[in-house]
């Protein structure tokens, strides 16, 4: 070849055994077994969920910040967030108030507070951070927002004037919001929620009804905790002038996307799109040979907002060939194919269990990416 | 695209889960589904062993014989051999005195007869051959083709005068050769051996000292039964006038190859190569777009005589692009790829026990095939 191959590798976390960018290095290394000359941009995966203050800080050179923060049922936890530059902050919700730090039972799910993503953000703010970039995925939380907003001055009373409890269980006794000591900082922050959730804030589409189950929320509680939410809603407006319930994504993070757009600058980004935006993915592909992707498992069911769609559709743009390497995928995949993705195949080498294919994945991805190369490459060299 | 393509499907049988036509129709299937009026030339690969008949009478349109004949312990077995036109015969010497017809016991070695063998001979003769193929794999014998020659005439006989016993162990006994009653016919008959062995019928080389433990016989049989071959070549070099025993091929099939070329007019061709210009490999190639191989494992070991490896040095002299679909791959395969092949990879679907991808092999190489040429076009289609 003349020229040295540019290919963009933008491969979502296999979840359990590769985060985005471990499977985006060992395919780099596959790559370079081909052509080490290959000039390969690793474009991390994210979408405001887990890994994403990892994939933006470590696609973008930042630098981490570890803090100790309330976690969703009042234990302390260790949370980090990402600084981008000096002024820009990225914070996953999760580290703070994620699912994964509660056992997602019915009491848990009325307990659980939005507490330390306040000072997750009072944190950022702390260090300078204009604009803060957060992540909504994974919460363990329906609190509408009230703890984050507490922990940064606003103050959610009873009938009798008494400090509400936490969680969603204290908007049953919400009855009036006081944001006069809400951090005035708040006024020159810009919030960029990253999620991919458009529900609003209650109703049939709302955060309890949607999200309320799987985070333990019992059938009968759904209703009880949708007109709570209800309520909560028709209080912010009258605090803050904003009528935030029925926006998309005033729903997302348990309504923690409501508090938000209601006491902060907040706006709502698509997660990934906004995360590819952010690595300058456009740049990458303007110079790229080849794109791959890929994720743990591909099915031609629920396409919608799936990185490796996202990825296709963007390198489509500029006429680019996508291979996508995954864990597992079905026989049938035409709409995948219709998405821009040219080809797809599972990455283990030989006949092994999933545990076994969890153990091999790096070698099974170095060798996926050496041969995405090679069957690249098996028509470029024909004739020469 | 303005043309159909044009693809050459030639596979190796995946041992126990699909043979060569079946895995090339399971990939046909597949690239049906990306080009409806693709013209596929499904190659069927055989190397002299098992599925030799089969592949070649469905490859070229011939029609089966079947016939009863002496197993290798004196039994009587059914064996097929093939008519590819008036003149022409295929016969697998497995089918009469193969290995999967006995134990493997020591007893068995030293019995084992390849008197089936002539009788496959007389037949293919009776039914007007000229010109017979026979694959020499997978024999259980070690008896110098001394029962084959026996079935067309010659007589063996012991000091006294007596007839010699069957199998490896009669050669202890033989003393005189008399081919005064050999069939006429033979000298009008050309036998093409198709075999990959090239030893000589005796010696550290040998028959017996390099196939014979695989037959059953022990260590210290071994340098025993050499010697046997070793007097049985002289013998055949008095009463043939042919010095056979260190010809390469002599040691095929215990020997069977210096019965071939000492009593017939019989030439050792490399099977999987000459298999391959009887159905036209070429010509194939010459029309094609892109070549598809595989087998059930592919490693950086052993390449040498595997058919994936002929068929891509084959296809490499038309410039054209080679993928092979495996069950199983080793990580490196430097050695493959300077081969001529250019990208390798497994055809499992999701993480799956070896049983499980036996039961659904026909799914696997289905979308292994589909794969192979959405690969090949994804740089066909760039910027179209």
């Amino acid at each position: 070849m003349a020229q040295a191959l540019h290919i963009v590798v933008a491969i979502d976390s296999f979840k359990g055994s590769a985060t985005s960018m471990q499977a985006a290095t060992w395919v780099a290394d596959g790559i370079h077994r081909v052509d080490a000359q290959a000039q390969i941009t690793k474009v991390p995966i994210a979408d405001g969920g887990e890994g994403t203050v990892e994939a933006l800080t470590s696609a973008l050179g930042g630098k981490k910040v570890s803090q100790m923060v309330t976690g969703p049922l009042g234990d302390q936890v260790q949370a980090t967030f990402g600084l981008l530059d000096d002024t820009t902050a990225v914070i996953e919700m999760a580290q703070a108030s994620g699912l994964n730090l509660t056992d997602a039972l019915p009491d848990d799910a009325l307990r659980a507070s939005t507490y330390g993503v306040g000072e997750l953000i009072k944190g950022a703010m702390d260090a300078g951070a204009k604009t803060i970039y957060l992540g909504l995925g994974g919460s363990a939380t329906t609190d509408g927002g009230v703890g984050m907003a507490k922990a940064l001055g606003a103050r959610f009373y009873t009938e009798r004037g008494t400090p509400i409890a936490c969680g969603a269980q204290g908007l049953a006794q919400l009855n009036c919001i006081d944001v006069s000591q809400l951090d005035a900082r708040l006024a020159q922050v810009s919030i960029k929620i990253l999620s991919d959730v458009t529900n609003p804030l209650c109703g049939p589409e709302g955060a309890a009804a949607i999200y309320g189950p799987q985070k333990g929320l019992t059938r009968e509680q759904i209703p009880i905790v949708d007109g709570w939410l209800k309520h909560l809603g028709d209080l912010l407006e009258q605090a803050t002038g904003r009528a935030v319930a029925g926006q998309p994504g005033a729903g997302a993070a348990g309504g923690l996307g409501a508090g938000l757009l209601a006491f902060t600058y907040a706006k709502v980004y698509r997660g990934i799109e906004e995360i590819l935006r952010m690595v300058h993915l456009d740049e990458a592909l303007a110079q790229a040979d080849l794109v791959i992707t890929g994720e743990g498992r591909m099915d031609a069911q629920s396409l919608n907002g799936k990185a490796p769609i996202g990825i296709a559709k963007a390198a489509k743009q500029y006429g680019l060939p996508v291979v996508a390497l995954v864990g597992a995928r079905s026989d049938d995949l035409g709409p995948v194919y219709q998405a821009g993705i040219d080809a797809v195949w599972a990455i283990m080498n030989h006949p092994q269990t999933l545990a076994e294919a969890i153990q091999t994945v790096q070698t099974n991805l170095t060798t996926a990416g050496e041969t995405a190369v090679r069957a690249f490459l098996m028509t470029q060299t024909k004739g020469d």
